[in-house]
């Protein structure tokens, strides 16, 4: 084995890159090493698996470990790589057989992310979850699932079916951590839950757990919902998870879980608010602590630093995914979004360059969607002042609503955009949007127009798509637009 | 009265303009003659007027005459500009009492188009109609209603209710062709319908007149429908038709319509197909004719020729909408693409620019969307290859089709995108889409993208947006970049 490409996380970017090697140079080893059993799975799926929508954890699954060797990939699961030393271009390895050492040709850090839960005591509790892992999640909807329901009735037409029989079959792979999910398949379902934290995981979860009929209870530190999404999103969110009797309490911060074995209470400083459920969603941290003490620098974010061709400050080590960071297109600075396109743009990438041909990584736009209920919610670039002016630019927002539709055509629905710019320059900075009806989808006309620098009178003299059934005359986007331009110094 | 803004023509154009120059300058004096009634009324809402989706004639005025006049414009129905001097600066005008000289101080050309119907013989037979006025859609429905339905039954929740006591009553706008929409209510309903012509008012005539339980018999020219669309949106429209028991007759050439008052029959060059309507879609043609004679070009299309503000060839007369050409985004050249926001942007553009603040009317990128029974439709720029040679471009495209969702999650569908590239320099030319998720909104990411002269490659690595209930991690537009980027000669 000659000049091997060794990855360390078996993900979005870890395996991207290495199905793209493998694609363009068959003859090149490449060998995956993944500390836990999952690989390539859609977190961003998990919400919608705990909900129910989802049938099978298997349909999470974008290959599964008997694809990844088919195509000629050396998967190795449940091997930790505890270090790189980039001296002598070699990992320590720690697997089930011990410790080893292993050659690299060109090594790329794929380590992913971790759910952040110690700030909150009482996260340890029995019935206190983090929505970060497979595991995670069959747990959860073990837990969730009344026995009644798990042996072959209310799950759906049960997927491969077979091995549907009882309550702790739910979780349908082999490796998932069986131990757990009986664990919590054997406990009374929970009546009621707290989640601590309203990003787009807490707003996700809260549709997730009220589908089960549980009282949910969305504890946000700060004012907003949705934060990321600027306060027009964050508001409509907020009324419409009301509407469907989730009790939302912003600017409410949870000091600790209360229980002695499980969870029993959420403690806020003025209240304590019984439930037997917790989900923990208050943001993720870069799994990068296996660089230090390296030459593999880390960026201010804490992730690790990289180039336009996702290339670490080590030769021939590459980062990418959610431990990496990428440039903004906005700042032009780099930056920390963990999203799920950005993993697997950067790993193909980096397959594509070790493959011999460069290929840059892109550049990141912090775009996002999410679904709340009805509403669909997208943002992209940036739309906090705060930021903006961190960043040199002196912004300029503006918030409208109008019509989906034309007026006349059924189903037109409320769509609120808000608009960020630079007030000398007219640039687009950023933007988000709100609504029932194909909202969120618009926002890749702002992501595109971002990033391609246009500025705000450009973006109004778009040509856009008008047709009755799926945009007026003047898409939302537009009209906001429109708006935004007549605060600009210059406004035509 | 000095220095008056004369525009000619009541709808999209002429009233953006009119409006946008009184709300900058309430000062100026602002006359609109429109030659007919009707003024700003949305053409592309007649289909579902038609339809029945739609209940009233009034739903599709944006502004009633009563409205413009609220904004201090001085609009004259019934008055036809019948000549233009641009030596002296005077328009020469017929209404209700007689010929007149009105001066202008700037002049704005706002005529729109005409359905073109004469090719056909027989289209000025009783039950021939065109789709391009609201009398005309006004007398369609009435011919379509059954008697028992249009007092009070089967048309919605009536609207603004009042008037809707019988079949004539049915198009609720005072100024309607009274006459005419009586004839066709006093005539039996008709039971088939043929379509002449396959492009967007064919396909959503179709859909309308399915709605009414005929037979409907589509005859399109060409080999596909919707030709500007491309063959894969044309092959997936034509399918769903047929799906909907519509008889799609592509590559059939209509001879002429046969009848002796009323249609009878449609002739084609094998059969007689016998239908009691027939709906002629063939497409429009500039009203441009006013401008011959004087210093005011037109263009190689038969619209007028105008520069980035609108300007026409002579001092101080602008001409915008469906009578004018603008400069295409891709080819840079002047070409005719009449639709609706073209019209709206050019005109309020206009409106500034005779304001005192000069604004550019923006490009075209021909961006368009079409409604086919369930599947969404859009189409961006140039597809097609023969044009794309003439424009000096060697183009190449790709066709994919890709989920519109994660595809475990439900509701995915399956999305069909065609990207045109230039071979050279990997510059996206156009493209289309096709699907029933979403799928027509997402033109406006590709819109944007070529309208800022993004690359294929560039295009690849957008930052768009990714939720499963909304897009797949590679949105189907990503996909089809991925592929079309890999036949290009410097392939990443």
């Amino acid at each position: 084995m000659t000049d091997p490409f060794v990855v360390i996380g078996g993900d979005a970017a870890g395996l991207s890159a290495a199905s793209k090697l493998k694609r363009e140079r068959p003859d090149r080893d490449v060998i995956v090493f993944e500390k836990g059993t999952w690989v390539s799975y859609a977190q961003c799926g998990m919400p919608y698996y705990v909900k129910g929508e989802v049938d099978s954890l298997r349909d999470l699954l974008s290959l599964t470990p008997e694809a990844v060797a088919d195509r000629g990939i050396d998967l190795r699961r449940r091997h930790e790589v505890v270090g790189v030393n980039v001296a002598d271009r070699t990992v320590t390895v720690e697997g089930e057989s011990g410790r080893f050492e292993r050659p690299y040709g060109d090594l790329l850090v794929a380590t992913g992310a971790h759910a952040v839960a110690d700030p909150i005591a009482g996260s340890d509790l029995t019935g206190a979850f983090t929505i970060h892992s497979m595991d995670a999640a069959a747990a959860l909807r073990a837990f969730l699932t009344p026995p009644s329901e798990s042996d072959g009735g209310g799950d759906g037409d049960g997927g491969d079916g077979g091995d549907d029989g009882g309550r702790t079959a739910i979780p349908d792979v082999e490796y998932v951590d069986a131990e757990r999910v009986e664990r919590y398949a054997a406990m009374e379902p929970p009546t009621s839950a707290a989640i601590v934290g309203g990003g787009y995981v807490g707003v996700e979860m809260a549709e997730a757990l009220s589908a089960h009929d549980l009282d949910v209870h969305l504890f946000q530190r700060p004012d907003r919902l949705l934060p990321e999404f600027g306060d027009a999103v964050g508001e409509t969110v907020a009324a419409t998870l009301a509407d469907h009797d989730v009790d939302v309490r912003t600017g409410t911060e949870v000091e600790r879980l209360a229980g002695t074995d499980r969870v029993e209470a959420v403690v806020t400083a003025d209240e304590r608010v019984p439930v037997d459920l917790a989900l923990i969603g208050i943001g993720v941290r870069p799994n990068a602590g296996i660089v230090d003490g390296t030459p593999i620098e880390r960026g201010a974010s804490g992730a690790i630093a990289t180039d336009e061709y996702g290339r670490t400050t080590a030769d021939r080590v590459f980062a990418a995914g959610d431990c990496a960071e990428m440039r903004h297109a906005v700042t032009g600075e780099p930056d920390w979004v963990p999203l799920g396109l950005t993993a697997n743009r950067a790993g193909r990438a980096i397959g594509n360059t070790v493959a011999g041909t460069p290929t840059p990584v892109g550049e990141i736009a912090g775009t996002a969607a999410v679904k709340a209920f009805e509403q669909e919610c997208g943002r992209t670039g940036i739309i906090d002042h705060g930021r903006a002016r961190e960043a040199g630019f002196d912004p300029v927002s503006e918030t409208v609503t109008a019509g989906s539709r034309s007026g006349y055509y059924p189903g037109a629905a409320e769509t609120t955009v808000t608009l960020t710019a630079d007030r000398e320059t007219g640039r687009l900075l950023g933007g988000s949007i709100v609504g029932t009806d194909r909202a969120a989808i618009r926002i890749d006309t702002l992501a595109t127009a971002l990033e391609s620098d246009l500025t705000v009178p450009e973006l109004e003299r778009l040509d856009l798509a008008y047709a009755p059934p799926f945009s007026p005359v003047w898409d939302p986007v537009l009209v906001a637009a429109k708006v935004l331009n007549g605060r600009l110094p210059d406004a035509e």
